[in-house]
């Protein structure tokens, strides 16, 4: 499939939800009308009681539990979700929404843009996003649209795990459990500085147009946010897996001039970079980007961590990896301080694991066993 | 100056030594002519004993201890080279040469390609290089060109160190004391993966024309060369450092849409990015990232470390710096084991430091003392 097809994204039926008035965002514009696509796994009890939301991260979407409809693979966490997984669909309702800004069929830059001639887009005018926005979204879903009042828990793992905590901070008697996975309260300033690389690459791409590359049929900033994903990708594995994986294995025979392709993990992450490219929208990755660095819990809350929980009765339940240096244990714990200043009912592993930041995605069985211990405790407090 | 204003080091007069005969490389080519631009500081002694060679990292040059030709600005290691300072130029004769392969007057892919119609340079034909071979050429400098048979002293950080190692281990008789910093003795999976990010923004660039730029006057591919140059940059700073630099900073209030520049970090890291696209040609980066991509000083030896250096009477002086994350003190560890394994002559010191990688180049108190010490120490021995 050459590099320039244009995204099978924009064919798909997404289920979805509809809300003409459309949602207020903290920059202060107004997104009307608003559509979140989503995907449910399991069935909501008759006490409406047994719902979990599972907020996806960065390049993730609603196809969590079965095959994705673009690339044909598995959904991202069959590994967490499923009957008898950890998040167990015999048991419990499972939530998961496309976020705001996204590009699987929520509004954001590849929605149509209202009043305006058929066939304009948002694109780069799609207005400035916060974590809490998406959040928000999610609310209009689950207790306008879905009818859950109470969510038995918010679960997340990297940008999910900003929402679950968001979704805690803003509507804390809807959340009787959460669980923040590898995230943290605030985005470093080493990982804006990864985004901007990123971000830098997608508008130096001449064929992202000024970000209006949508306008032109097949389009696609394809060699820009392939470079970006490769940066980003990097950031998600550990030193120890990327040796693992490749090592320093040559490809072939070292050449005689400088441009061929050597190392194996060179070719990965071009293979990477090139497969993001038909299935990911650039000026969704543009606005989500951003979002994340934008987030930081305690300044939402006057500087004060602590303030974000006070008075909270949802249970935490928060882990890092110990080879994530995308966001380190040590933001883990800063979290988990704030948390028991709160009073907040907190249990925090760390999960020794040599995979980096994806391990959350990956097979990791003492992860599972604590997230699944976490989630029937919670159920079991409401007699589900 | 606008981004594709042609680069003004075409046009510098490099002071340099000539080989008509060039240079056999590892790859098998030969490079004819070769040209070895350098700086020299201080003054040999009679005795021709006190020369202290500086190897220079990925994007620095030969002017280490004077203004810069282009940029205008302080030499890059004026903070350890000059009189009185750690490397005492009052004492020692200090040699600097820009590396094969570089942009600042040695041979490399900026310059003519022999036997070829005028104009035409070396560009993507260049072959390929290995530290090794840098430090041939290096060799030739000293040995046949400047007539020094032994140096007191080699000395580099990062890609520098790599040299000051080869150097070690391939002209032992030539060394009398090593001072390799902030480096390893192969370039870690990690880092080919962020070098190889870097090549594809440049590969990506339009403006690159396939590796031909060079053939349109005034044309470098200058959006993917500022690309590579910023997660490079990351790479070469702590968490830390970028923290107490930037912090979250907002450059203004946040925006109503997303594309404006808003965190203080991204500005700074742009700024980084397009003034290196003024000083630094797209190939030779190609080029010499892969160098050191290449660089796996064991598997020279059969896959045995210590054989590098057995039987060596030079001494060493190994430094790094707590918070490298690019050549963390582990990848020193591995070096000062190989080095007691081959009983040779070391001395080793992690300096405590929350600059990064790029504490070898700044204000490092410890660091720069401990240089000093070991380069007096040696220089005594010799009865300089």
């Amino acid at each position: 499939m050459p590099l320039n097809e244009p995204l099978p994204t924009a064919e798909l039926e997404h289920q979805r939800a509809h809300f003409p008035d459309g949602l207020a965002l903290d920059c202060g514009a107004v997104v009307a009308p608003l559509d979140v696509a989503y995907r449910t796994y399991g069935a909501l009890n008759a006490a409406r009681s047994n719902a979990v939301l599972v907020c996806h991260a960065l390049t993730g979407d609603q196809y969590l539990a079965e095959r994705h409809p673009v690339t044909g693979r598995p959904g991202w966490w069959e590994a967490v979700v499923g009957p008898g997984k950890p998040i167990d669909t015999d048991r419990f309702f499972v939530i998961c929404a496309n976020v705001l800004g996204g590009c699987m069929g929520s509004t954001g830059p590849r929605a149509p843009r209202p009043e305006a001639p058929p066939g304009e887009l948002w694109g780069t005018d799609f207005p400035n996003i916060t974590i809490r926005d998406m959040v928000r979204a999610q609310h209009k879903l689950v207790r306008e649209h879905l009818g859950v009042e109470r969510l038995l828990a918010v679960v997340g793992g990297s940008m999910g795990g900003m929402q679950a905590l968001e979704w805690a901070a803003t509507y804390p008697e809807m959340v009787h459990a959460c669980a923040p996975i590898a995230t943290a309260t605030h985005h470093s300033a080493q990982n804006i500085a990864f985004h901007e690389v990123g971000r830098a690459a997608i508008h130096s791409d001449p064929d992202w147009r000024g970000g209006r590359y949508w306008a032109e049929p097949g389009l696609v900033p394809a060699k820009g946010l392939s470079v970006a994903r490769m940066v980003a990708h990097i950031t998600y594995l550990s030193e120890e897996a990327l040796t693992r994986k490749f090592g320093r294995r040559l490809r072939g025979a070292p050449a005689l001039t400088f441009l061929e392709d050597v190392f194996e993990v060179e070719s990965y992450l071009r293979h990477q970079g090139s497969s993001f490219t038909r299935r990911f929208d650039a000026n969704s990755y543009l606005t989500i980007t951003r979002a994340m660095d934008y987030f930081d819990l305690a300044a939402e809350h006057g500087g004060d961590l602590a303030a974000a929980f006070r008075g909270t009765a949802t249970r935490f339940f928060v882990a890092s990896f110990s080879s994530d240096w995308l966001f380190p244990t040590e933001e883990s714990r800063t979290l988990v301080r704030a948390l028991n200043a709160a009073a907040a009912n907190t249990s925090f592993v760390e999960i020794t694991s040599d995979k980096g930041h994806d391990a959350f995605l990956l097979d990791e069985p003492e992860f599972h066993a604590a997230l699944g211990g976490f989630l029937r405790g919670a159920a079991s407090r409401l007699k589900i």
